[in-house]
């Protein structure tokens, strides 16, 4: 029978510094959190790019997740060798088998504390729901998005991003560590939870589904001639309308939305997906009857070690 | 008689995006700033920096503006060489004689909008007062701080930096674009009138004069443990006081400040400033009587021309 293990990530992106830092303290006093028993291993995503001080070196580490990678080795390439040896080491056939990925993110959107799951896996809607209905937490289903792939936890047959903001990047602050922490712990309780057949499910999940992304204003030559209304940015997880203010232009020119359906903006104006360009992706906010096979896998998944 | 020239510069640090994409929109639109007759140049301090989404490349080229550097035209250091580059095309003696240069920079600090002079040099507090008489703006006097030298103003006969936040390195934020814009066209208003002999002048300037900056808690190796306490985050410019509430640490421990003396802090948690191992700079608030020799050597410069 083996063990219960979970993989704990921060730093997949080396700018995004409070869950580094909580892991390096949590190292030196290891009293620090809560784990409530459960075995883990925590480990710094791209290390390299944390000391460069950059979100990545030559890729972004959580979109190296590809066969590509995992059949090269031998890569010169920091992020695609970095993501074949984290399954090497921690995948659930790897030589420290871990069931569970949880990846620690931050952002500068004010998207406060979400769960992000990638496509509609059993497992990470059943822990992803007994997380919202202790916190409250908004989830965001990122799905069908066949330019972005790759991700981190997709390579576990369990795994959760976590994404707490607004922080700048390179930026240690108070409120995103306690949130890290919190959420942390709380993830951990609701896997010794399901462990022990202990758990409280919802009967519904409120999921925010993605639907698509936008670009920033462009002109001509395809350089960004407007930016996020003042209106808008922070606003994340609030629903958007038709003729609401979306971007505004120097000279003073209001950009609206001129779309008929209403969405609901999330990531407003993430750093780092200028490069992306994505000024914001939209979401379908929708409610979801719990299904228990979401239940049976995920405790099929940890009952079985 | 020459004609009265302004350098303008942008993304001095290649990661403060908003004063660089408000110049390339303006050179696009000439019309887009206010110029008030004033001829300018403008340009990116650092452009290979700013292509590479970094702070520099190998120093920081607002303290690369040094004696060795312009000894050293054919270094291989990017900044050295560029800060040898901007005076042989803009100093006063360069190939387009500028008089007065303006540094336009971003913080993720909560400094609000600020101007930061170097030394106590006539010039520049004339114009400073002009700007503060006008906007109200706070100005924050560096000196006396033997470890950071080699700001690119020293160089200009006159000059301030600007200094606006908070916003996260590398991202565009629709409210630090309006403050940037706002403020450099009150410059060049001021400047103007200047020019005109036309000036405003208060009796008094409120001064925040830099006395040290602190650094992080750090534990035995060295390795910061403890983060700006959050009733102190984003409180730029308010008092501290002694037993006031500073840094803490996760297992809940708070430092208090324990100094008699109290100081104004600016640049609470100002992401690039980790590496300095500052994390916020203590200052004095004090009242300055104008002196009449500052209007005389600001008139002097800029109607000689």
């Amino acid at each position: 029978m083996m063990q219960l293990q979970v993989l704990l990530v921060a730093g997949t992106h080396g700018n995004e510094i409070n869950g580094i830092w909580l892991f390096e303290q949590w190292k030196k006093s290891p009293l620090l959190i809560n784990t409530h028993g459960i075995k883990t291993y925590k480990v710094i995503g791209n290390p390299v790019a944390k000391k460069a001080g950059k979100r990545y070196i030559y890729n972004d580490l959580n979109r190296s997740f590809l066969e590509e990678s995992f059949s090269s080795i031998n890569s010169s390439n920091i992020e695609a060798k970095r993501a074949n040896q984290l399954v090497q080491l921690y995948g659930s056939k790897g030589e420290n088998p871990c069931q569970i990925a949880l990846d620690f993110h931050t952002t500068t959107s004010s998207m406060g504390s979400c769960l992000v799951i990638y496509g509609r896996r059993n497992t990470d809607l059943a822990l992803a729901g007994l997380i919202q209905n202790k916190l409250g937490l908004p989830i965001y289903l990122h799905e069908s998005d066949k330019k972005q792939t790759g991700f981190l936890v997709e390579s576990w047959p369990c795994g959760l991003v976590i994404e707490i903001g607004p922080v700048g990047q390179g930026l240690l602050n108070s409120r995103i560590i306690s949130q890290t922490k919190l959420i942390l712990e709380n993830l951990l309780e609701q896997i010794k939870n399901v462990n022990n057949l202990h758990l409280f499910l919802p009967d519904q999940l409120i999921i925010h589904r993605h639907i698509k992304s936008i670009d920033f204003p462009r002109d001509d030559e395809g350089n960004i001639n407007g930016f996020v209304h003042p209106l808008r940015q922070g606003r994340d997880w609030y629903p958007l309308k038709k003729n609401d203010d979306l971007f505004c232009k120097l000279n003073g020119e209001i950009i609206n939305y001129q779309g008929n359906e209403s969405f609901v903006p999330v990531f407003i104006n993430e750093a780092a997906y200028m490069e992306k360009n994505i000024a914001m992706s939209f979401t379908k906010r929708e409610l979801w009857d719990f299904d228990d096979n979401w239940r049976k896998s995920l405790i099929e998944l940890l009952c079985q070690q």
